[in-house]
């Protein structure tokens, strides 16, 4: 089972070649990264949209209990994206728990078709001592409907 | 009348003070702007959104007939906007008829209230001769009913 | 007396009309008033750079005794910016001491000559308290000699 | 022999954890490809800064003869990296060469060590075919010093 995450390209996610840049592309994952795992801010004012998973449970806005950091991305572009007023479709779900750490795999589709495969480690920080922290078992049951296999990179053969 | 573009703020948006940066917003103004006034890319895969406003007809995506370029913003901040996950109310209208330009008014909603208040001068450029065009009697009769007053400026007096 | 700043292009900053984006400018703009008027980060390493000017000495990094904040921003384009690799020429002064606030004016050089003028309303919070600071004895000391009459803009008649 | 590309970070690339966020590192490696491997724009000023390196011949400026394209990146991060003043340390080579790609490896210094280590796939696209073109023999000339083993990544096993 896979979280659908819409996000919208902006024009300036475009590069002088008239695509969505290819960084632009990781800030799209970003994006979709924190609305599928982040609880809304707490300290917020507390409207929530329609589309806040019940995956999005992480407290790691800046100042709380968690810091999310990444330990890595590998990306590879299958299509060139243009821009589009309707959202991409992004497609994530974990790929691998660890101790302190879960691989996140992505899928993202425009409406030309799949335009990026992608997986990207997050490492669960503890923001009062700075160091990783493990996996809540909350968290784990929120997440566990939602492992799955590995996204396909040529990268890893 | 006024225009009512959704836009979502992004995480990336935010900036080491955990707001919603001062240059991101103007980025915000852009992608508003953008849906307001740009028709859908023709040469896309034609799949519009459900807010595409009437007033979405100049032809301004790079290779098309029209250029638009800034002459200048003015814009006024009047609270911190934290990252919210539904989107930001941006209304915008026109403010002023040039003959080769037009003065965009915008007020910015977070969900604390009034945000931003700015204003944008757009100039259309003819794309073959590089040279300003004249707003045509199409585009004239497409946004008459969004005219208005210019917003309210501190820096204006 | 004018602080000049290089600040460099990215490729990053073109948008698909292949010049540097507007709001793209107000990016730069915000690097050279941070290398201007901010002290290099205590915390940091203590490697400062060759072009840190005697006025750059408020504390104002995330986390320290000063936030500053931006109350808005008038900007006017004058050339289209193309991809340079010798930095911009981000000329700045001070226009205006008010009692926690400061106008920032700005004119931007690049190689085809005169492409921005801008002026910037920065206000001093006390981190602490989250309320507007006095400008003290030591900045205004600072800055006296960048005081000079506001940048010319159009929009100011 | 690896090339070594300064590259200023901006305060604008810190995120709300007060760090540079790991898509802006990515903003920082596409800046460090251009100015290694970009030839110049030949339609610009002409002025070209004191880095510009021997291997920067391609010519990918949009509208020219070739167009590169990112298949992929893989990269990961070994440190935070703070605002600093003086430029990363941005070291790159070529790591492989095919037909008509090349995969470039880099490991980034701040001053607090190597902060990142990246690879990227880089595809060199005919402008009018837009079809892949294969490496030509200058380019192949040019960057014959600086092939070198690829980076040594986790994710490579």
């Amino acid at each position: 089972m896979r979280l659908h995450i819409p996000v919208h390209v902006r024009w300036g996610d475009l590069d002088a070649y008239n695509h969505v840049n290819n960084v632009q592309m990781m800030r799209i994952l970003e994006e979709s990264r924190v609305r599928a795992f982040w609880a809304p801010d707490a300290r917020g004012s507390g409207v929530v949209d329609d589309h806040t998973p019940p995956t999005a449970i992480i407290d790691a806005a800046a100042g709380s209990t968690t810091t999310t950091l990444i330990a890595g991305h590998q990306i590879e572009y299958l299509l060139p994206v243009p821009y589009q007023r309707n959202p991409l479709d992004v497609q994530l779900w974990i790929s691998r728990f660890g101790g302190a750490s879960a691989e996140i795999s992505y899928e993202v589709y425009c409406n030309d078709g799949l335009a990026v495969r992608a997986a990207s480690t997050m490492v669960f920080i503890d923001s009062e001592t700075e160091r990783p922290r493990r996996i809540s078992d909350a968290e784990r049951a929120a997440w566990a409907d939602y492992l799955d296999e590995p996204v396909q990179l040529r990268s890893r053969g």
